[in-house]
């Protein structure tokens, strides 16, 4: 949850509230009744129960606790739309979201439309923390948006129709970007961690504090996928010693050989996007791998993956709203960069994955309440990603932010930065 | 397969065709597209699958066989909704039907009409083979009929809205049948199997053949819900004695203590069904057991199951398209029958555990052809059940009727019906 | 448990015992103590559990029940060493068996001498239902035996070193013994199961009941290595159409691709037996294949798996103590058999799946008390195997016998002898 | 593997490998050869497994590269005793390792002999290299004597009669420790990692680093057995607030209600060790529990684990040797230690858990050759333990040694100390 807070005025955040809220109903626009409704795997949710659990939260966290007179739309949706909070009661089993073909996807724009409205004519009414809770539930609905659309990826994926949910646009010359550039990064002690300047993070962003970095540099953009190419063409999924030995454990119980969405043809390589089924591109940065995947990239290349301080203290100083990152309009997905010998696509594009455990940050506290279930308590097993990918809603990002998976998920965007020490 | 034929008229068979298409969709009226894509286990499949697939049938079988100009509606069906026939090539993984988003429902609803159209113009010039593969095909699609009623069942279940799919009707008077009677059978040798006078059979009830019985008798009427709670209350699924050594881990493993759809509240048992949930009426027949509680029961009262040549011998002078079957227009549900001393309930209402293994008849043979994969694979490991229930469509029984499960199968409308020796 | 008994003599029953029990003896007289110990997977037991359990099996029904002054060898035995009778109280669980490496085999040895002892005592006291047991005890122990040496067939074939408990023999020459000759069987009405003359009958043997023949031949002699491997060299493993769909399954699960313990070289196949690997013998029997392997061979030879009935039938006039059973000297394994044209092998070399699930007979009761457990309980998902094997040890095998095993397992010696309708 | 290395004569070598070689003899002294065989779960190895394995490491990377005449005891072992190096090709699957019944544990003494022998005449020629090597591999024994005691204890625990690898001792009087106190660690910049004064080292505990060290205290001793009860009678086990996620998972999926081995009685709480099953004492440190236990336990008391600099920086100071560690004549379990308010029980007792997951140190290096896979091929998805435990060898711990497991394991002697922020 937030720890620090701009002063918006409420005007500005009933803004955003219409702007997110939009955004999201765009995302499911050409959605029908079926496709929102499947659950394709059990880390995977419906699009329709992201789309009523983020407006459950506001519902529940702001409508019930901050407007008194407020009626629940469906008292049953409570136990429906719940994702993990144990302090909010029991709840609809996690792999079982995909049989709700009822409540209908109408339904559920229903149900949207009554907390927006509620929303709309509470806002300028909420006291500060309920304002804070609002702007919590908003970076939370960002966060589903990501999913929605990395979780529609997913279910399209098996489905042998591969159905396309975004038009594929005319092919992207390729340009390829020329080799790696190693950029040095600070040494000794910097600080990383929210500093209260972006007007909101996540609990588990915080607090700010000292970090001791070794000599190291950073690859200057991501690897592309003509680098992929080359590390499985040289026999990277077939070189034990490369990998970790849960990842080449996973390797040859999944029988991976490729990027997730990957399939081989007779022109080469092919991969499924909410564009359809493309080319790969050489020239765009390889995503869909596991940690398991760049972490063996990485020592095939002889260097290693960057840790979060290393790459947050490299990050502190770029713009995050900028770069290939989701704006509602355009296919998410990866871009070639500009031959350029500094850092690029610190933000977009791809998550990156760092060499880092999400552990807390030292002097963590969660957030009070049920909204400090938010990230703590999946503070074991998973590795932190940074940066954002072509399918982060912009404006969501920031170089404090902390993304986590266990190693071997790969629906999301997610790619890889070289480190290396010096 | 059938392995003979009544002389019907052409006419007869196209009138036969529309109605049995029409039951189908009256079936899917209620549905949305979001209801007929769900796959709620591996065992069920989606209405929407179901609608395709029986589609295909007559799409392959005849249109694609014996109507020379016909082109297919779209060419990718034929790998979406072939179900199991390894000599039509490769297919859609059974467990991920439930994947199918898209085609939508309407898309199956167009494709229904285009085959039917065609079927409709083709009907009258087709030889007696291609005619009795459309017979096949209806009988096929009367199955269906029957699964699609089960698998919405067992989906609406997992939903924790519990939808119902009928409207629930006033509550029956509970009659109660008074006790059983027993009707001694025929002793000696006797025929059972396909004798070709039913019009139509499955391969696999013939053929014809001579059966030994030995001195037995049947319980004029199948077991109650009031018997079965006495059951439960006696202990009966924490009796080890009482049950097959399979049977036994299957209750130990699944934590099984009531018929399925069953669950205790504080004014007794309710039972989930196609009418939503309702209490369990202790005067109908006790439904959605497997053959392991089915034998337990058994057991339990000193009796043993049918065989299903005692069972057939005695249905065979009974008419097949009386009792309480499926005809559209009301919810399938076990009824009570009137006190009586004859048997009662022989067809419709539950279907009936045999103690029958589902192996061969003596000199069966398999249909040629595709149409071969019907029934004989799967002859090994399954049980007999007989006499339909009242989600079989009426007009689709016969004495001869082998529809089989394995035992620990219980989302069917499965009943039993007690036996013993004299 | 036994429905008829022979009125023999006290004398020849302590004769008797002691000849079983030595013959367990002998079995174990090689094993290590580590050997006696390792439980290779669930369906199998360690040597050491079997030496013991079938000694609580005395200690229990005949000693604790009809010998009032016993003193059990241990108390805790009774929990480590009940097999599955519910009847008797809890017990380790099957799967944990191999856990036991206390007691030592030593101990063990010590707890059948004591029993042993105890039972010469008062052996010449017992009343006539003791002694009964104690001759159901013996045909138990004789059952234990024959899994015995296929536990430890299955133990050692999962060590890479893959030890041999029986010395190789010499070469055998190879005679291939010609076509398969068609035998006709009777038909009509005929009589099967127990019949008391044999001294001793499992419970599930009986009773003696009429059963209808249809008109069929049974094959002289069992399929043989050689028509395997041309069933193999035929694309019989790839080719699904052969395939019970449940079969099918299990092929293509397992990666099943040969008989078990059968492996390709350089020189053809060798397969793994309790003398080591040696070379496939073309002549001999086919063995270790399951009912699905079995049934696809029959469905590719266009003929059927025996019934139970025909298969009892046309052995009711056959010795049962000849031909190649285990008597403790010689390596289990099956023979080749001389050119005939008459039934050949019934008994021994192979058990011979038949198409028969393994239901009680009609009028079947099973025995009362615990022992009633043995049998009954088992009757759902099995098929019947009928003759005995190579590793049966001679003297416990009749026309009536019903072994039973599940259509996918295979570690027995078990093949298959083809049958035809006429 | 060794990154520094002390100038020990080659004297000293050799009575160090004689020291180390005989204790391991002396844990397997009172095992049976069955003892030595049966794996009693897929993480743990039998005890003939861990006296061979280790024996191989000898004969590979010693004898085999470095002693030109050897010739290998047998050279199936090679693939037998191979635990997870790649380099040195295919090996016996580690779930298999208790079908090995053969070699006999005579067999693996006369290997064990055999290479004694060999390394007794080669020692004093050897290469400093080699020499390390040789070193390498008394550490690695050393590792495998713990995992023998541990292994032994988890297969000892399945057996029903709970036997004792050591004579219990009389019970030792509960002398309660007092309260925590709170030990403030350095703060600021600090160094950890090995600085090659111990001589030796694994690869993974270096290179000597900086590190920054945020306000903490620690506690003085670990938390007892008597805290412990506190918790599970506060409800710990039952309060998903406390857990991490994937602890709260395991703790449902398991059933997870106490420590390992522990059980509830009519006199309290009972744990099985190697001296058998005995009353909990609350004065000692708990022990086996998992890292979730552990974490859930520290939020419960309003603290945290110790990160592995925190402790590690507290522990340079102290002697390792020292404490309660294994040295084969007592049986290993922790003890309770004397009041006090200084840091106690760092080594020796239990493993303690600390919050660092196992990641590569900032400039780690894996050893070249075969060697390498020892350490850094694991550093996904565990967690560091520190310290050593009664079980840990007295001789092998020192304050930058990094022994890691998941967090769900707990079947070594772990327990856990508090630390908390200033």
């Amino acid at each position: 949850m937030a720890r620090s807070w701009s002063d918006a005025r409420q005007n500005d955040l009933a803004t955003r509230y219409r702007d997110v809220r939009q955004l999201t109903q765009a995302i499911a626009a050409p959605l029908s009744d079926a496709d929102a409704t499947v659950q394709s795997m059990p880390d995977a949710s419906p699009a329709k129960w992201h789309l009523a659990h983020v407006t459950w939260f506001f519902e529940t966290f702001v409508l019930r606790d901050h407007a008194p007179r407020y009626r629940p739309f469906d008292p049953r949706y409570a136990y429906l739309f719940n994702s993990y909070y144990d302090a909010e009661g029991p709840r609809h089993a996690r792999p079982m979201r995909g049989m709700l073909t009822r409540p209908a996807l109408s339904d559920i724009m229903a149900y949207r439309a009554h907390v927006d409205a509620e929303m709309d004519a509470v806002l300028p009414h909420l006291s500060p923390p309920a304002q804070q809770l609002v702007t919590l539930g908003l970076h939370h609905e960002q966060q589903h948006q990501e999913l929605m659309l990395t979780d529609l990826l997913h279910l399209f994926s098996l489905n042998p129709l591969e159905p396309a949910l975004f038009e594929p646009r005319s092919a992207q010359a390729v340009d390829l970007p020329g080799p790696l550039h190693w950029i040095e990064g600070r040494e000794g002690l910097t600080e990383i961690g929210d500093d209260g300047r972006a007007g909101f993070a996540f609990d588990c962003e915080g607090p700010r504090h000292r970090a001791l970095l070794h000599p190291h540099a950073l690859a200057h953009r991501p690897i592309t996928n003509g680098e992929w190419i080359a590390f499985i063409e040289d026999g990277g999924y077939a070189t034990p010693s490369l990998w970790l030995s849960d990842g080449w454990a996973w390797v040859q119980q999944e029988g991976v050989q490729a990027p997730l969405y990957w399939k081989p043809g007779e022109q080469g390589w092919s991969r499924f996007g909410l564009d359809g089924r493309q080319p790969v591109n050489p020239a765009a940065p390889v995503t869909h791998i596991s940690l398991y995947e760049a972490d063996a990239y990485a020592s095939w290349a002889g260097a290693r993956l960057p840790t979060e301080a290393e790459w947050e203290s490299a990050a502190q100083n770029i713009a995050p709203g900028g770069g290939n990152q989701f704006d509602g309009s355009t296919c998410p997905r990866p871009y070639p960069a500009a031959p350029t010998d500094t850092l690029k696509q610190m933000f977009g594009d791809v998550w990156e994955w760092t060499g880092s455990a999400y552990r807390p940050h030292p002097g963590f506290r969660a957030a009070d309440g049920a909204v400090g279930e938010y990230n703590g308590k999946f503070m074991s097993g998973q590795f932190v990603l940074k940066g954002g990918s072509c399918a982060t809603p912009r404006g969501h990002m920031r170089a404090s932010y902390r993304n986590f998976f266990y190693p071997h998920q790969r629906w999301q965007f997610t790619g890889l930065r070289l480190a290396k020490d010096l």
